[in-house]
């Protein structure tokens, strides 16, 4: 576990201190879109959960990205719905479906009986960190994950994704009594539950808030925000010596940046939606932000991802050290790059490529310009 | 049609004048959550066109609200594809699917052969215009409306609703001569769709950018608002001696508030994300805003559905007449109470009624108390 980190661009970008390039990274980088993942998938039985499930397959998929592209993180391959399942609601992937629940939490009763799982459950993905990590050997730093309290409890309640959100909604302005109780022990079970990954090797972590952005202004701030604070008031902030970042993504977050900027996270997550230098002027100097190029620019020919590419690095602009509050120079603004949501099943892997050398290649020229 | 109008609160504080309440329409107020909608439907043959295409039926369903709820302001019973389906895209409903078009407009050829179709295919809607007016009497005002550039163009492309919006944002990135052919052509049907809906007894006329917001900053601004923007500059702002606002939402447009803002529109609608509040403070002295509560809340029981109407009224504040750029005092602060997207189908009728009341009997309590 101590083998000594080769690239460390991403970690320090997180941390606001200066990198040679701008790290990237892509959300969901191993997928459907690989070829040779769709042959681990089918050689492991065909769904998505054997191959979470599996430490040994869980490494192998992890690790694709990183053999065709030069990535600067790898993030372990799992689901945010692992810890729901481990809570007892039943989870399986549908042909075709999304994730759906056997046991939503729809009344009180569920409700009352909802407890925060015992991680023995989870030790599946916990070996996976463990064995990811080995088998990156210090390549590039491992990111463990998890679901926001609000995203998984929207799961939760719907019983499966929802384009209106209607009952998990219902239940919020009918008895937010309930819906706070399911928040607080799921804000329990994150906690637990990232601190275990970074226990077992993670060396960052990111708190995926994938439906915050439904929420209204004010409801954002009491149902979502509030409970990711809390997470992650709690997490384990150091291990093996070393800092462990922390990563806050809100999809449709854009309108709350400066209160979400502010719940302890070392890096907020930005969507497509929003101007990344006007971001970097609201908040760069508490944050490093990482984003956020609209996945469906990968379904343009190379040439134009590449341009994009370069349109979102300089939206942020060159590397530099702002002047902290009391004049002094302070850290340095930190970006990592990644999309603004998970790459799309159908995005051309070679266009993937065109993305990452652009990354590299114009973060190189902007710093040798600066 | 010079019938005196009894009720131009909505009107008064689309224009940015002061009011005795705040008045309220829905978007989708007639609609399926109401069974004397869905009886009208039966009878007229059970589709979404069948009505919207008959004056006499389009004229029934778009009074049936106000006879329930004292609404300030009808809107016209159609569709925003009435557009592209006068193009010649072939527009069907398909059972419990969205909308779908038989001939996308997807290669160099389609887009060549796309043009701003002939008013007389789109004759059936002013007639409706025209009765509905007849049938209001001066009631309330009549709010015509159309889909934006870019949103009619998402669907012309993808040739029905998406969830990523693969094909008309790959155009957009790998082509965008042919996606800016295809939103000129959309600019200047719904111009002229627009100013015959105007001309036909419109009293106020809404631009839906229901897409806008899934446009990545900068993409949004290109190939969404410059094309409002030329419809809006457009308009015939003047008919039968009285102003006609015109509106402009953009749902998920909350990022881009200072810009839409400046498009020409007297009132900007808001999606539930934003701070009504911070939006006025940003914008409430140049536009007036319109929305925004989730419409979700109308799921919980009626007392909760006041209590957050009330809410959304405190956050806008009491009206008040600020200070123009010279310090004198400038027009007042318009609100119109809406919605943030449209009615859900699942709404039970009489959270309707709570809704309505609670919005005219507080925002009287706001001016007493100012």
């Amino acid at each position: 576990m101590s083998v000594a980190l080769q690239n460390d661009c991403f970690l320090r970008a997180c941390l606001r201190q200066p990198t040679l390039h701008t790290p990237v990274w892509l959300m969901r980088q191993a997928g459907r879109y690989l070829p040779e993942y769709n042959a681990t998938r089918t050689r492991a039985g065909g769904s998505f959960m054997a191959l979470a499930t599996s430490p040994q397959h869980a490494t192998e998929v992890t690790l694709q990205p990183l053999a065709r592209y030069p990535l600067d993180a790898a993030i372990l391959f799992s689901d945010i719905l692992t810890v729901p399942d481990a809570m007892g609601l039943g989870l399986s992937f549908g042909q075709g479906e999304g994730p759906r629940f056997a046991h939503p939490v729809r009344d009180e009763a569920a409700v009352a009986a909802l407890q925060v799982p015992d991680l023995d459950r989870l030790r599946y993905v916990f070996d996976a960190v463990a064995s990811i990590r080995k088998a990156l050997a210090g390549r590039v730093p491992l990111i463990g994950f998890a679901g926001s309290p609000w995203t998984l409890a929207s799961y939760m309640v719907e019983g499966a994704g929802s384009d209106d959100y209607r009952v998990v909604k219902a239940m919020l302005y009918a008895r937010p009594d309930l819906l706070h109780r399911i928040l607080a022990v799921n804000a329990a079970a994150v906690t637990a539950y990232l601190n275990a990954q970074i226990e077992a090797g993670a060396q960052a972590v990111m708190v995926f808030d994938s439906w915050g952005g439904v929420l209204a202004d004010g409801a954002f701030q009491r149902f979502s925000l509030d409970y990711t604070r809390q997470v992650v008031a709690g997490l384990r902030r150091e291990h093996e010596g070393a800092r462990v970042p922390v990563i806050v993504f809100t999809k449709g977050g854009g309108p709350w940046l400066d209160e979400i900027a502010g719940c302890g996270a070392d890096v907020v997550g930005l969507d497509w939606t929003v101007n990344l230098g006007a971001a970097r002027a609201r908040v760069g100097h508490r944050v490093a932000l990482q984003g956020n190029l609209d996945p469906a620019v990968l379904f343009a020919p190379p040439e134009a991802v590449a341009r994009e590419a370069r349109a979102v690095l300089d939206s942020f602009g060159p590397p530099q050290r702002p002047a902290g509050a009391d004049g002094q120079p302070g850290g340095w603004d930190g970006h990592v790059f990644n999309l603004g949501h998970g790459i799309s099943q159908h995005t051309p892997p070679e266009h993937v490529a065109a993305l990452v050398q652009a990354v590299h290649a114009h973060s190189r020229t902007q710093r040798a310009a600066a």
